[in-house]
Order: structure tokens, then C-alpha cells, then sequence
């Protein structure tokens, strides 16, 4: 297996675009990775699509050879990855895999979601998709139902709070603030947060992430060539992607996620790191509670304590570990096949900026996809 | 790279079955594999999963966890691939992929689609999600209109006549007519193709493909390991996906597609084997000039010769090159998700059963994606 980096990325602001389509979000995206990595389309040798639902979306399937082309490229495998809001994290795992076990050279991902075209209703049900119709559909359930669940059942567990919930929403638009691509760019106080329109009780308004346009892409090359084409290139240290039942009503304990700590562990295995090496990371924060989860499926914090160490400031940018410096989900936006994609153009932007080694975390549904990576510098 | 042993397959009947959804499809496809295969879900180290368009024809999104747990598979990767109507040879693309580069040693693909749960106008207009919608769909387009105009001009460029599209009807139907698998177990005589119903002049119903219900699923292992779980497996000997526009009125000429004369040359050129030494194949016959084009792009026959040859008889069963044994789309069926994965199945039936070396082609929309395998006996 060979060393693999990134060697260029590219990025849409996130937000409500009204006059651009999904294509030309890609399009964006894409050719702004090409020349911050300095590739050609002729030497791109295979493309993959992260998005999730993009023919419910925007009417438009077969996504995969529709941007692909836009962006100069044919003759390529070109094929679209979808696992819910983990598809853009597949992809690159997808793409890594490719570079990592020499069957390609140069391989580009790009993640896409064009949402804003619909009603939040319309949204909201799409999205409902990435759950088990059968039984949870059926059932009336959607996502922030289900986050509210998760989280009555983590306050219940562990003494997690309301005020832990708004410490993340409130420390992410901090971040979110100082992202000019940022798709809320507006700090929000622990009043406003607790204040906020009731969602699914115990969530609010400020603990839900964003419906948002935007794309996002990445350039992948073995180590060993990245000088051929950047100085700031990144390094993939460990990554892995595992799944599990998509139904809340199959799991144990719904207070955490066996997909994602089976991809920890692969993940931390692979790097040769573990949680306490990692510097910063961009956590799956599609509701405040599912970032508190993830740190400690991640083992970044004890198991219960996610809550209490984000309401102390542990993880600000000024804490001991920064998590979601982009503002995550929650402020920066999230198009959902985009995301996965994002965290790590998001990553690696920070590595280039003197941090040393971050993770990236993308989940799908209620946990029923997960990818995590681990990046360093080259 | 290693090579690659397909070490069984398992499908469903195709048809219209009103009390089946798609995860019991997936799920009857997959039992079937495991039980041809000797493999246990716990053996499985990756899962692709082809569908074209779940959601919009279910309601069901994040189909690929929500198809593995369900097979008693949790903790691997989960991968839908989306690629139009070549989803499933695009997934068992990748699936070969993971196993030939040493990435993964026991790798399963199913394809599955669930479509008759649809009336056929919301089919039509669902499929045509795999053309330009921008374009073509704008202008009311729909994949019959567009074949249709590709018939035409392969008429004019090359003399093809009705007679000659009947004809690739009237042998898939006879062929159908033997499977006890197929959605269409009749055969037609070629006054009636020549009467079938108008759909886009030139096709009519008999040049059309059905609109099914089915799941298809292949296992795949290193070449080296085959014996601890077959004495029937089938080698895959070349393989390749290509891309190419989406919308036609990009294209240089509509009779030719790019996509699959890439794929088909780095096919052949893996496995070191030319189109004279072709022995049968499976084709994609969306509709009956798309076996015709497939044909003549493939260098089975010479360009513009496809429609004489089928005439004459060349690919019917006991003919010099037979095409779509199965039935092909024509009379089998055609679950578009499924279909790519089902040809594997129907060339390996066929090594098992004495021939030697076959050849199947899954092509996505109007030729914007494209994945040729040739496989052999062990």
C-alpha cells in the first residue's frame, strides 16, 4: 500500500444560491482544485462524485459523467458514491483507495449538493430518505426527530445538558464567523442558543446544521510525487469507512455509534496515532449532540463527557483541542454530499496554516455510514 | 495486480412483483451468492451496491447499509455506486478493483432495482433523469426519443432497416423464451416486431427494453483462493469503465459511443485477447440498435455491420457469435441497478456450462458511461 497526499483543493462558499445550479457548483469547485494543484483534466485518471440526492434535489442523475465532463474530463471512470451525508466522505475514501493501491495515479473527488431549490419541507423529507422508510419512515420520524432522541437518551445517560447542547452551536458560529466561505457567518450568545425555535425537544433551531448549496473538491497523488506538484500538500495518514444498521430501533445504545468507532479504530490503527495525538479535528455536527458523540466515539474525550468538556471551552479554538474550526455543519453550512469533501479541503487548509495532524469525521444518516481520516503535513 | 475470480452469483427472477420491495430482492440475490459461494457474511471485507434510482422509484435513500445489514453484514464498508443504467457494472468495476489491487480479498456486488411500483410515465420520466436534464429534458426528451434518433441516423449512415432492429428482437425474445428467470418468456415472430406498437418511430415496443423488478449479486475473490470456495468459478480477464457527455447533441456522431470503445479497448488489452476470440456475449440492449451499436463498437462485427449480421442470424443462439443468451434486456428484463451485476451472472452460467471465454457490456444513458468485462474459465 502507497503513501497518499493531497495535493490541491478547491471550494464553494456555502450558502443559498438562487441563480447556480448543481453543475456549476461543481464546476467551481473543481476547477479551483485543478489550479491549486497544478493538474490538468487530461491527467486526471478516474473521478468520483460524492452526493446524496441530487435526482431528488434537482431532477438531474447519472451525476458523475454531468460534472465530470463540465470539467474538461472523458474517457475516465467517472462514478458517483452515495452513502447519505457520508457520500463526499465514500468518495474520498473511495479515491484514496485507488491512489493508495496503485491502480490510479491521479484521482479527483469532488462533493456536490444543490438543496435551496426546495422547501425546508421538501428538504426535510429528502433527507428522511437517508433513514429506514420501513420502519422509522413510516413512522413519521425525520432526522432531527431522531437526533432528539439520541440526545434525550444522552442527557438521560450521562447528565448532558441543554446548555452543553448550545455550547457547540454557540462555539461552531464562532468559527463559522471568521469563515468567509462560511454559509452563517454570525456569532450567536448562550442565551440566543438556549432561546432558540423548538425543532424536535430537546434541539432547537441552533442545534441543527444548515440547508446549503455548495461543492467541494480534492486531488489525490502518491506521496512520493507531491513535490511534482505542490509544496503544501497533505498527507493521509489513516482512514477507513464502516457501516452499520440504518434503523435507530436496531442499535443497542443509541448513544453511540458502531460504525464510527469501527472506523476510528481502523483509522487510528492505520496513522500508528491515537486520540490524544490528534490537534484539531472537523467533526459530522449535523445536530449539536452528534459532535459531542463523535468526540467520544472518537476517543477524544471520555464516553459522557463530550457535553461537559465543550461547555468548559475544550474545544475553541483557543482549547486544547479545536474541533470544527470551520465552523462545521452548523455555521458553515452543510450540502450534504459536499460535506464529507469540505472537512477535508477544511483540514488541510489548517495543516497548511502550521497545525500538524487533524481528523476529519463523516457520518451518514444516524450512523449508519461513517469515514473518518487522519491528515498530516507531508 | 492480481487476478480475479468471480466465486459465485446469485440472482432473482426479473418481473413485476407487486408484494416485493427492494430490500427483499437485494436480500433473496445475496442468500443466493453466499449460498453458491461458500461465503459467510461475516467473511465479506466490502460491499458495492448498484442502483440507479431507489429513491426516486422507493422512497429509499442510503441503500447500500440499508441492503448489507439486512445480509447480516455490519462494521465493512457499504458503497452504493450510481452510474445510470450501467450502476451495476460500475459497482462490480469497483468491487473487482478492491480485490485485484490486494485492497480486499472477499468483496460482494449486488444490483437492484424496484421499478414497477412506478406507473410507466413516472418510469419514462425517472429514467430520463439519466440524460441532460439542462437540455434534453428541457426539450421533453426521454431515453425512446433519443434512441430513436440514434436508429435514424444509423439507418441513414449505414442502411440498418426495421428488419434488421425486429430482428434483434425476435432473437432475444427466443432466447428469453428459455429462462426460466426472464420478466418475458415469449417468443415474437418478426411480423410481429415489425407491427409492435410506436413508441418513437423507428422503435416500437418490441425494440424497447422492460421496466423490471430484480437484484442480481456477485462474489468476488483473489484468483489464487478460488479453489476454497469453488470448482466453478469464472476468471476475469479484462475490465474497464469509461465516461463520456451526458447529453447527445455533444457528440460527434450518435451511432458510435467513445465511452465504450475506450472501455472495450483497455478490456481487451488486459486481457490480451482480441474481439475474433470472443465467444458469446451479453450486451446492453436497452433498446435493439443499442445491441446493434455495442456490437460493431466492440469490433465484433464492422462498423455499420451489426444490423446485417443479426439478420443473417450471426448472433442468434446456435449462430457464430451469440448475444444475449439471457435474453438480454430485451426479454429477461432489465432492473437497472441489477442489470450490470446480472450480466456477470449470465456469463459466468454460461463458462459453467462449457463455453470459454465472455464478454458483457453495461452501458449508462445514451453512452455516457460504459463497463466492459471479459471473463473466462478458471
Amino acid at each position: 500500500m502507497r503513501d497518499v497526499a493531497v495535493i490541491g483543493t478547491g471550494k464553494t462558499a456555502f450558502g443559498a444560491f438562487a441563480d447556480r445550479d448543481l453543475r456549476s457548483l461543481a464546476v467551481e469547485a473543481g476547477e479551483k482544485c485543478f489550479r491549486d494543484s497544478s493538474v490538468w483534466p487530461s491527467q486526471v485518471e478516474s473521478f468520483f462524485l460524492g452526493n446524496f440526492a441530487g435526482p431528488s434535489f434537482t431532477g438531474q442523475n447519472h451525476l458523475a459523467p454531468y460534472v465530470s465532463t463540465a470539467l474538461g474530463m472523458t474517457g475516465i471512470p467517472s462514478t458517483r458514491v452515495e452513502d447519505a451525508c457520508a457520500s463526499g466522505g465514500s468518495a474520498f475514501y473511495h479515491a484514496w483507495r485507488e491512489v493508495a493501491s496503485g491502480m490510479g495515479d491521479i484521482v479527483m473527488v469532488v462533493g456536490v449538493e444543490k438543496m435551496t431549490s426546495r422547501s425546508t419541507a421538501q428538504v426535510t423529507e429528502i433527507l428522511a430518505a437517508a433513514g429506514d422508510m420501513d420502519t422509522e419512515g413510516r413512522a413519521g420520524a425525520t432526522f432531527p426527530g431522531l437526533f432528539a432522541m439520541i440526545a434525550r437518551r444522552h442527557m438521560y445517560q450521562y447528565g448532558t445538558t441543554r446548555e452543553h447542547l448550545a455550547a457547540v452551536a454557540v462555539k461552531n458560529h464562532e468559527n463559522g464567523a471568521l469563515n468567509p466561505q462560511a454559509h452563517m457567518r454570525k456569532r450567536i450568545t448562550m442565551e440566543q442558543a438556549l432561546a432558540g425555535r423548538p425543532i424536535a425537544d430537546p434541539l432547537t433551531i441552533y442545534d441543527c446544521s444548515l440547508i446549503s448549496d455548495g461543492a467541494a473538491a480534492v486531488m489525490l497523488a502518491p506521496l512520493e510525487r507531491v513535490r511534482e506538484f505542490t509544496d503544501s500538500g497533505a498527507r493521509v495518514l489513516g482512514i477507513a469507512q464502516a457501516s452499520d444498521f440504518v434503523a435507530l430501533d436496531q442499535k443497542q445504545d443509541i448513544t453511540t455509534f458502531p460504525a464510527l468507532r469501527a472506523a476510528a479504530a481502523r483509522a487510528y490503527g492505520m496513522a500508528g496515532v491515537g486520540p490524544r495525538q490528534i490537534q484539531f479535528a472537523e467533526l459530522h455536527d449535523c445536530f449539536t449532540i452528534a459532535e459531542i458523540i463523535a468526540m467520544e466515539d472518537l476517543g477524544l474525550v471520555e464516553r459522557g463527557r463530550g457535553g461537559y468538556f465543550t461547555a468548559e471551552g475544550g474545544t475553541r479554538r483557543d482549547g486544547p483541542l479545536p474541533v470544527n474550526l470551520s465552523g462545521g455543519l452548523k455555521s458553515k453550512g452543510h450540502p450534504v454530499g459536499a460535506t464529507g469533501v469540505a472537512q477535508i479541503c477544511d483540514v488541510v487548509k489548517e495543516l497548511r496554516e502550521g497545525r500538524e495532524l487533524g481528523l476529519a469525521q463523516n457520518l451518514g444518516g444516524s450512523g449508519a455510514t461513517c469515514v473518518v481520516s487522519i491528515l498530516g503535513r507531508v
